[in-house]
């Protein structure tokens, strides 16, 4: 070796918690591997962390490395590691970082969802790597497919299960017919939800995701502002039971489609809300907490990759991995590739989103109000592919007339006027629940 | 733009067949968007083939750009993708290619399972690239996420459904209950199997997938002379069945494991042969001729990649993907990440591997049987973990007695020498049927 390949690059963490903890002890029990692996050693500089004094001696860390001078410690780098979450100081850190000639592997979806240009800019300009693989579905490689083993194909649609906490609760809901309150407790008693878990039943979460993977794979500026958010929580037990009846089982989606506009103009329907899915389609095995991505593309067709998509050593498995990735960079010249927004759709209202609909109403139990349901539909111009009557019994113990409506495709506006307009006849007593139907 | 960004990167393609009228066809409809997602055009120079005259205008290619000189073709070119097969003349066309300067993309899994050291030693001599996407698993991204995203983790174990004739065949089997030759012409005549089928259902196929799968995981060089290799001929219907029984189904795996040898060394596990797995696995619910492969890392947890193994515009994106990755190296210089054999680990024997045995027994139906048997599992340390006994009836209306034994882990050369001296039992009618159990 010569002197040059002995010389470590300098590694800099920005956080010591659970990603950060995990990464730390893998930078020191693998280093040999590591450095096989990239050509030069690794040497970790310094682990920034709010608070100084907590015990960190798990970690097997020289404890002279842990300051809470962030600010300078980016300064003093090769490659820094930005697993803080949060948009600030995070922000502040990279851009200096980058400033001062260091690339950055970070696993913030909050900050890349809401300003990631501003980060791909700056690696842009100071001609540094920015890789993010653990800010999407934790240790799933799915980022780099997109980005790169996608690059000469042409995706068509991806939809994510991309939330580890929903996809608990919901798969819980469906297996013992509980409601959604006391299913998230028990997710909350189980480690699965957070005590306010805010971020993860209203979608928030999963939106910050869909933005990244609409950017990356439509070559496009997504934010999370930009996608359509729905949660979970008026999921009820009732509707997980209507999906069943349908052979579906009901998941939170993150959906990115490559979509036509009113004029035929090519844009991106970006949305996260509950649907119904077949049961046949790979998605509806994805249990308990785990993440999974389908991914449609013209020339590869359906893939799908599905593993772990939270967790101290996944996520940190996926950002050791963009540490190896920016450091081979460092260590044969050039660059990883960078953002690519050349396309510049426009992303569309989610009333131009084409989706079906299954709508459950509580009608009036009396000849002809099949028929004027099915007549707003028409008017609408919606298409009906499916029509059940069943009579159920209601918690009073009366019997009540239910009409379950699966629709064919329409624009999202169509069908969510539709619903109003079957809200307000005389013959319907109750929407009793609206969703959609994907992943046919 | 500079004019350096405008002068195109010329591409030679060699192969006009399938995957290489795919790749053609794409490089000239999607000229524009690869030439944004690189920086720079690519321009397509020439195509070898073997014979010159055949009408290939659905291609929409420049009739003046097939060649039948195709060792000409490689020394003008900055990407040469070979996509004809075999060994020779590719490997001798690739290393030319690369002698005189080109990067190289594949995807031969033949020639990289025979030779792969002499191509990657070439590609390092030479300061190029060589990329082999399509050669596993067709579309699905599976070498660049073990060789980049997996490369800061440590990976215990891969578990792939590679071939897809083989996976049709034994879906279809599960399926129908039919044989295995009425479902191999069933599959002939659907355009699943090839005429001679040999190479897919005997498990070459999939051996040399397994040892680039292996030398990927393990950083290590594995070819497939060192995969030991059995093929699904021998799977009968009551096999299928008697998997069904156990909530089980079976599958041809490619199985590439780090392991422990006798005296505690490391090494690698690498083999094909049907198992069966439980209904249970990801790997399980993979139907008709699809392809996934499992990835089991330390830090990572469990991952599935999952997709279309074959097909022309399916591997066509694996190459055009590695075409965009090799072009951007040539546009920010450097190299992508090359060979890695640093861990230099042995394969060991098909003995030494570590798995479970399912085996039928047609006993003799008199009390002492199970003792007997019993006896020779433990004499050879075997451990059970089930035993069913059933009466079943043969083809000949005659009642006969069945053990059905499950065992516990052990090494493969115990456990065949426990069926080797169970078939030798005066108690033992027969060995129905002995199968390896996976994915536990």
């Amino acid at each position: 070796m010569t002197t040059d390949q002995q010389t470590p690059l300098r590694v800099a963490l920005l956080g010591g918690g659970v990603v950060g903890g995990s990464v730390a002890r893998q930078l020191i029990t693998q280093a040999d591997d590591l450095a096989q692996r990239i050509g030069r050693p690794l040497e970790l500089v310094g682990i920034a962390v709010r608070r100084a004094g907590r015990d960190r001696s798990d970690l097997g860390v020289d404890p002279a490395l842990f300051t809470t001078d962030a600010a300078e410690l980016v300064t003093r780098a090769d490659i820094v590691v930005e697993v803080i979450g949060g948009i600030e100081p995070a922000r502040s850190l990279i851009l200096s970082a980058m400033e001062h000639g260091a690339s950055v592997v970070t696993a913030n979806k909050a900050l890349l969802a809401e300003d990631g240009p501003t980060l791909y800019a700056a690696a842009a300009d100071h001609g540094v790597d920015l890789y993010y693989e653990g800010a999407v579905a934790g240790a799933i490689p799915i980022l780099r497919p997109i980005r790169d083993s996608l690059a000469g194909d042409s995706i068509r649609r991806v939809i994510g299960i991309v939330n580890g906490t929903t996809n608990f609760v919901l798969d819980a809901m469906d297996s013992t017919g509980a409601g959604f309150s006391e299913t998230v407790e028990r997710a909350q008693a189980l480690g699965y939800a957070e005590a306010d878990p805010t971020a993860d039943v209203e979608g928030f979460d999963a939106a910050a995701k869909a933005a990244i993977l609409s950017s990356l794979a439509f070559h496009s500026r997504v934010s999370s502002a930009d996608v359509h958010r729905e949660g979970i929580t008026e999921v009820s037990a009732r509707d997980i039971a209507a999906a069943r009846e349908m052979n579906c089982t009901v998941k939170l989606l993150a959906i990115c489609e490559r979509v036509e506009g009113p004029e035929g103009q090519p844009g991106i329907s970006a949305r996260v809300h509950p649907a119904l899915i077949p049961l046949t389609h790979p998605l509806a095995s994805v249990r308990e907490a785990y993440n999974a991505v389908f991914v449609e593309a013209d020339g590869a067709g359906d893939l799908m990759f599905y593993g772990q998509g939270a967790g101290g050593d996944p996520t940190a498995s996926a950002v050791l991995g963009d540490i190896v990735a920016v450091a081979r960079t460092r260590v044969t010249g050039g660059r990883g590739p960078g953002e690519s927004a050349y396309a510049d759709l426009p992303v569309l209202s989610i009333g131009q989103a084409i989706t079906r609909y299954h709508v459950s109403l509580d009608v009036a139990d009396k000849p002809g109000v099949l028929a004027s349901v099915a007549t707003v539909f028409a008017t609408q111009g919606v298409s009906i592919e499916t029509v059940r009557q069943q009579v159920v019994t209601d918690d009073h113990g009366d019997a009540r007339a239910m009409l379950i409506i699966v629709t064919h495709a329409a624009t999202d506006a169509a069908l969510s006027a539709t619903v109003t307009e079957l809200a307000g006849l005389d013959t319907v007593n109750e929407v009793t629940s609206v969703m959609r139907v994907e992943g046919n």
